[in-house]
């Protein structure tokens, strides 16, 4: 068997992160329905909207790349995800949940940008601009998304900055 | 029993990415004598450094808090860093190599920026301004290494950026 390539490892990190998004429009929904805080609720359901077309721009790639799209079960996600089910199930009574739910969605978000970031680096070494262009659309949106996730966590921290009296 | 609160997902928070700093420590040792590439050898090896002294930033934390130091499973570090040993698996006689160990510490890094700067936002809602400062230490360590991380990915693009004639 020849060793494998960049090309091949390009390939596989397609297929690991359109299964990533998958999972995430599933977790999202989820999460939706769990967060209590209507902001968050509609930060929520707009990166649902997003990460639907973060789906079909990987269509397009596999397209592109001439290969059948085919998912690769990614462990990475699969963990992350669970840390986020855990706080929906622990926290589900508690003031504290959109708190877990905002932090489990940017230990998301900062995955993703982890992996197309590199996509792109790659699609770029491979001379593939094309691809790496499509890669910097949904980079560019899920680097916002932080973004908004974070100034939502600030407004947390503004509005309930003092420690409650013992 | 009593709602959760945002304290308790505090230290939950804690636990994990003591028990993941841990992880990586280890990670980062079969990474550094997986790379070929000198460079990124050194950014390993450099970072496993700061990552020993990240642990002994938790462990004072663990002291303010006036818990013991104990770690919680972290599925989603165990994900991640398990995507880095199928690298090292899967691609060891490959040139992509360090392509692949690159990527694999930087989704590392991003899992690692989510957490401190959510932990850092709750310790400082919980009126906790001395560890949030602890934790912001690391943080800017973090992100000084993905950006370090993200140089050599940028100058790997601009040294091999022709793809290679079929």
């Amino acid at each position: 068997m020849p060793a494998k390539t960049l090309d091949d490892m390009f390939f596989d990190g397609v297929k690991d992160i359109y299964y990533a998004e998958r999972q995430i429009v599933k977790a999202l929904k989820k999460m939706s329905r769990g967060a209590k805080d209507q902001a968050l609720k509609a930060a929520f359901d707009k990166h649902l909207q997003e990460t639907e077309g973060q789906v079909e721009r990987l269509l397009e790639i596999f397209e592109l790349l001439g290969k059948p799209a085919r998912g690769k079960t990614c462990p990475a996600i699969d963990g992350i995800l669970e840390e986020g089910s855990e706080i929906l199930e622990e926290f589900k009574d508690s003031d504290a949940l959109d708190a877990g739910l905002l932090a489990a969605a940017q230990a998301v978000e900062h995955y993703e940008i982890a992996r197309y970031g590199t996509l792109k680096a790659w699609a770029l070494q491979l001379g593939k601009p094309d691809i790496a262009n499509i890669l910097t659309v949904t980079l560019i949106e899920e680097t916002k998304t932080d973004e908004a996730l974070t100034q939502l966590a600030n407004a947390a921290v503004n509005s309930k900055g003092k420690p409650k009296a013992a």
